[in-house]
């Protein structure tokens, strides 16, 4: 029974790493689909959301299942809870990366504003802390998780920045309104999906130590 | 036995309800404390935050708790998990009215801009889809529950409608811009307030219906 439940268990780690390792993918393809304005590789994201969407479904019903015959006890249990609230965020992540795919194909229609410099900058990062997040709770590595929530800093930052920026624009240049605003929507989904992964953080530093730290949320 | 559960289980719901509630009266006084320009208003909805976060996390180890004593099968399972998902978005609903306070705090300090019309609208309606998801939930009626999600679109007219006119006073006056870009913050937290509202109803259809709808998010 023990060794079926050991078993179980690093399959819904599997699973959460495989869904975890495709939004990143599908993060990193919406991004280059604004940066090398390829309509095509924007439209495979938004494709590409369907098996994210059935992964989630899937790593959820393998929870339920899990709970229901093998009566998980104290750390498996938590490590069974936690991993049902990880996945609707990196779901969540994943229709972030739809979201940009759409702004990017809108944004392909047109000139371009300005080549885009810290918008691949903020997607690496927040990459790099989905990934340390996963691998955290994986791991059970709080040291980890905690110098995700750190980077978030680093991503609101330059979402301040990016916008600060694009205002200039607007000010000068009216005409450049409607692609400013869609690059600054951008700019606040990479913002937002590194939240998810600070949240991710912030629950297997709860796992793992007991303790709260919260994400005080930044404009 | 199942009379424990059962009991246990009314428990789990009263306190979704209550922070629910909890909530609700901090998302109306972060816009009264806007609306009415009061500052103690808006520093008592941040202060009110902990205990937010202290029911979130009662509620989840009651949850766990729950399901590590009593086993709970099939429907009551899927009502635990599904509870442990839905007090995670409340909890960040609640984030964002504390969002909310704080830019009221820095628009409180500067002459108004213009009378808030729109943005309690935005606000009335986001309460509404919160209480109607978490009732949709209790009594497991997927029927409101569809209803949340329709509402949402309204909100994210909204959202459209307040920034299109914010922009129209930060090209024609650039001394209001950091006025109007709280302000246009402030509407995008309702918007997602309202998304982390159609995110429990959508779990709700799920839960009842095992069916799966979307929300497609919106710019």
């Amino acid at each position: 029974m023990v060794k079926i439940l050991d078993k179980e268990l690093q399959e819904v780690k599997d699973k959460l790493l495989q869904i975890g390792a495709l939004v990143e993918a599908q993060l990193e393809r919406s991004v280059r689909s604004l940066v090398d304005r390829d309509n095509m590789l924007a439209a495979s994201v938004i494709d590409g959301d369907h098996e994210v969407n059935r992964l989630e479904v899937e790593i959820d019903e393998d929870c339920i299942r899990l709970l229901a015959l093998r009566h998980p006890e104290a750390g498996d249990l938590r490590f069974v809870t936690t991993a049902m609230k990880i996945v609707t965020d990196i779901e969540r992540m994943g229709d972030l990366a739809v979201d940009i795919s759409e702004r990017a194909l809108e944004l392909n229609d047109e000139p371009i504003l300005k080549p885009y410099i810290d918008i691949p900058r903020m997607a690496l990062a927040a990459r790099r802390m989905l990934k340390d997040a996963l691998d955290a709770f994986v791991n059970r590595d709080s040291e980890l998780a905690r110098k995700v929530t750190t980077a978030d800093d680093f991503v609101d930052d330059l979402n301040h920045q990016i916008f600060r920026e694009l205002l200039t624009y607007m000010l000068e240049d009216p005409k450049t309104v409607s692609r400013a605003i869609r690059i600054s929507y951008i700019s606040k989904y990479l913002e937002r999906i590194a939240d998810h992964a600070t949240n991710i953080a912030e629950m297997v530093v709860y796992l793992v130590e007991g303790k709260i730290i919260r994400h005080t949320g930044k404009a």
